[in-house]
């Protein structure tokens, strides 16, 4: 007797055909081969169909394709000589998708301080917090350091709105605020409230009218929400402090109250958030106005072009977790859940900067912010950059990886087999983000830096440019790479990197498969990758180079696509498409070329 | 602040040195790199040293080796010279330690009605329940069909308590028994009780002489229990059936009472369990005089040396789980954590024939039986037996997987990466089992079957023999391969393969090395592997071959160890010690050198 109503169909494509294709599922606990029929075959190579079950949730499954006794065994990371675990698995997820429009889309970062402020003034503001220690906008953040959270350069949501032209150029069309609740720091992650925007930003008036100027324009607004922690002078934790026997105790982890409480990697001013309250779970995110909910609809507060579209979760890789206590799966599927309800075209993106997969495997976060992924391959492959340079989350004194491409790839598909495919889609591919290094510093070479740009804008996933990356702004670390928009100073802006930037957003932008199309990897040596991306009819072939390597041909005669064009290229690289499909470079540069699918 | 007060000093071996080794671990959520310090150098291999956190339950860990900028990591599956997942990742587990005894001991796996009557007669019995069909002794079980679970035989505990004496002989230290409680097929896996021992196997009073009995020798006794299911005949479920409202009913998942119910793949004999029912629970592994508790101690209700030592959990993948419902971990930690209580010196052995590494990763299951990562790649190996044999557990017509050595070794690495490491000292490696067919049959040949048996008694795991394995007995498929033991007939026994057995076993009970010592590959090909197990000052090489290939010694230069000697040796294979160890093979062998480490 099976409880499962509902099936899958899934297709595979053999090269070489195979004796027979068989689909590994595990249902109940007890795995099954399945085995598949020949759809089509052709030119030497197979499709295979398989239908299986769909499992409550999430689906794993892998291939086995058999010839004679030889097992090739292919799941998410690839095609395997061996028996493998589950853990590599395609997975399906059975709840329902998450919104279609963010695989081809593309999100700007916003540091609401260092953006723009309202008028394009340089020097210190004299009005300002008593905490904060402001700066000519030119001045260089001082890096990490006890100064770094409160240097105050004066940015607001006015500024942002006021730049809107310069984002719409770029072809970004997701405004992605770091935080703006109240804080006492200007990156906000320390907040004091959640009811009202930072009036320093210009309060929710300024982001009410951003967010209705960004609407009219197709563009979207998401915010930045800490559900890991609250600043210590949270309202909420001035309760907890004050009353023991407050609902609001209950939030935090007091260990001996009120001085001694549990708080973000041992940061008293990080208090954390106790996730098995269930009276915090409905004020942050479980009821209709609740901080989460409210502002993307749910209490009726905000018109409808007010509302954003969707919250990026901080620390969501801690959220929920303390020493033996875990309900992390718990907080992100009732967020989806409870999101889903109130505004199902809202995204809800968490931070992840290290492997990200267990957390995506059920009806939770719809993407992660990919680090491992996609930035730390990226970074290891493309560094050239000085020494000293840091990937911030490591928290560690250990040198950036560096590694040749095909390593790279290994990383990226051994990484990205633990996410689900529709996850990875709604995932992040960032450069740079404020947590890190700026990527102009870690490869400190303009070609290979548009190299980067074009991993970003064609690998599976959202682009997503932290602000000022795009005309090459530099920083060492995290909190260095903060730094001021110099609106004022146009001619320093790498006007060619800018245009990199709009020429791959476009492609990303127009080329379906690019969103949401399927991956395959097609080759990779010490200093290339090259890949596919396909969707229906349209094929588009991405070939990455950080040096000269030789034309390689011979792995691309099952391409089952012609009529190519090469649609962008930059460096030193080069492709022919004269019957056979060849790729080459006498140096750094990428190329992209869009092909259209045989009809078998 | 860290909640954490316990850590744990890491040792790591690193040919060649490097600038800096880091071990990388997650606490709440959160990835961190800890340096550790170079504690010895000698000889181009350096020991780094490096202090982590002990997490609750399970801390997993693995290293970064950095040379300059370039990283290899170092997880359970080996190095990589790219980014992973945290799935390969080593894994300490806090709790306490299951017992000792298990990694050095060696199982017989019994099925009481093929094994040994009460007297040595060979006519089918008369007597006989009325559901069975009675079977010569000498008759073939007709294997997977309808008649497979009703055949007769009549074996007995008695019978194995008399036959105790080949045990001793072969070297095997645990009597695992198939189930021995009441049913209506000779498997005995629809349990129509589990109050007392079947009376056709001579009731609970054979059960304690055979106990006492293998006591006195020094043997250990093993029950199996179907923690999954009943039989449709149950006590249990002819309650259930009968009163919708009875506590019983609520054991069972009940679709359509009386009628429609859940079992076990759909076999209506085998209605399955819902292990949320705390009741249930209680009953069969919750209370004292639970059905597992009881028959170790828990009640009373036995002298000590009647007491069992152990369970084999049947279908322990399976339990707990249907559908979006899984409790599996709760029910395999609650049977641990009450079995510590009652019998700390008691084992408990999981089926599983799939992945069991994500099961496995908490204070449940001591060991599994480790088809995945010992049995299925040394059957790939080394099977070149006729078509048509069944590795049962894959439910499908599937051929048997082939591959070369090194594959076979790239799939004991990768699927064991999931189990952590004291889970897998006390899991089993069997070359065949009650479910599969012989490996007498998978592998046709007498040496390969003796390269076999060097693995399992040399690969980390307790060495596993199905009853008749070690004479040579055949078998087509798991029920095929149920025949009974031709005591009769001494001269059909490969006595051959029954030294071989006889020789192994000694080495692996008196070399500590091969219980709990630690592992190192040394090298593979397409004919051989060959490795390392260490423990103190003892080193063991082992080296295993299929068929003819050169002289290998590059890389033992560095095995820290020297007085070898050759312990076990046959087949065609051949070492040499003369300063630089080498091995090679002219065809299929085994061989098995104990050497003394260096000291520094």
């Amino acid at each position: 007797m099976s409880l499962h109503e509902d099936h899958a169909r899934l297709r595979v494509r053999v090269p070489g055909g195979a004796d027979a294709v068989y689909a590994h599922v595990v249902e109940d606990g007890e795995a099954e081969l399945i085995e598949g029929e020949q759809e089509y075959s052709s030119e030497g190579v197979s499709w295979y169909t398989v239908q299986i079950p769909l499992l409550a949730v999430v689906t794993p499954y892998r291939f086995a394709i058999v010839r004679g006794r030889r097992y090739i065994w292919l799941n998410q990371a690839g095609a395997h000589d061996h028996e493998v675990t589950d853990d590599g698995d395609f997975r399906l997820i059975t709840g329902p998708n998450p919104p279609s429009w963010v695989p081809g889309t593309a999100v700007y970062q916003i540091f609401p301080d260092r953006f723009a402020r309202d008028d394009d003034s340089l020097d210190p503001l004299t009005e300002h917090p008593d905490w904060a220690v402001p700066r000519h906008w030119d001045d260089e953040p001082s890096g990490s350091g006890p100064a770094a959270a409160v240097e105050y350069y004066g940015g607001t949501l006015d500024g942002v709105r006021r730049h809107l032209d310069h984002l719409a150029d770029l072809g970004a069309e997701v405004v992605y605020l770091t935080p703006f609740f109240p804080a006492r720091s200007t990156h906000r992650y320390d907040a004091a409230g959640f009811d009202e925007v930072d009036p320093l930003l210009g309060g929710d008036a300024a982001l009410k009218a951003l967010t209705r100027e960004a609407h009219a324009r197709g563009m979207r607004v998401m915010g930045d929400l800490t559900t890991n922690h609250t600043g210590d002078r949270h309202e909420w934790f001035e309760t907890a402090r004050a009353d023991a026997d407050s609902e609001e105790a209950g939030y935090y982890y007091f260990t001996d109250h009120p001085d001694g409480y549990v708080s973000w990697l041992g940061v008293r001013s990080l208090p954390k958030l106790d996730h098995s309250s269930p009276a915090l779970r409905e004020r942050m995110y479980g009821a209709d106005d609740s901080v989460l909910l409210d502002r993307l609809g749910g209490s009726g507060h905000s018109a409808e072009d007010e509302r954003l579209d969707g919250w990026r979760i901080d620390v969501a890789n801690m959220t929920g977790r303390l020493g033996a206590q875990d309900v992390n799966h718990e907080v992100s599927g009732m967020i989806a859940t409870r999101m889903r309800e109130i505004a199902p075209q809202a995204w809800l993106l968490a931070e992840h900067f290290y492997d990200a997969g267990p957390d995506t495997r059920h009806d939770g976060w719809h993407g992660v912010m990919n680090y491992a992924g996609f930035t730390r391959p990226v970074w290891a492959w493309l560094n050239t950059g000085p020494e000293g340079v840091r990937y911030a989350a490591t928290h560690t004194s250990a040198p950036l990886p560096t590694s040749g491409a095909a390593a790279a790839v290994r990383a990226m598909r051994t990484t990205n087999a633990g996410l689900p495919w529709r996850v990875r889609t709604h995932s992040v591919n960032a450069l740079s983000t404020h947590d890190s290094a700026r990527f102009a510093t870690v490869v400190a070479d303009p070609v290979l830096h548009a190299v980067g740009v074009a991993a970003q804008a064609t690998l599976p996933g959202v682009p997503f440019v932290f602000a000022g990356d795009e005309i090459g702004l530099e920083g060492r670390d995290g909190e260095n790479a903060r730094r001021t928009m110099p609106w004022h100073r146009t001619g320093d802006w790498d006007q060619e990197l800018l245009d990199a930037h709009r020429r791959l957003l476009r492609l990303h932008r127009i080329l379906p498969a690019l969103g949401a199309g399927g991956l395959r990897w097609l080759d990779s040596g010490e200093h290339h990758m090259t890949f596919l991306r396909s969707l229906g009819e349209q094929v588009v072939l991405v070939h990455l180079a950080n040096g000269p390597h030789d034309e390689r041909t011979a792995e691309f005669q099952d391409l089952d696509a012609d009529g190519w064009e090469t649609v962008e290229s930059a460096g030193r690289v080069r492709a022919r498409f004269d019957g056979k499909v060849g790729v080459g470079a006498e140096g750094p540069g990428h190329l992209v070329a869009v092909g259209t699918r045989r009809v078998g």
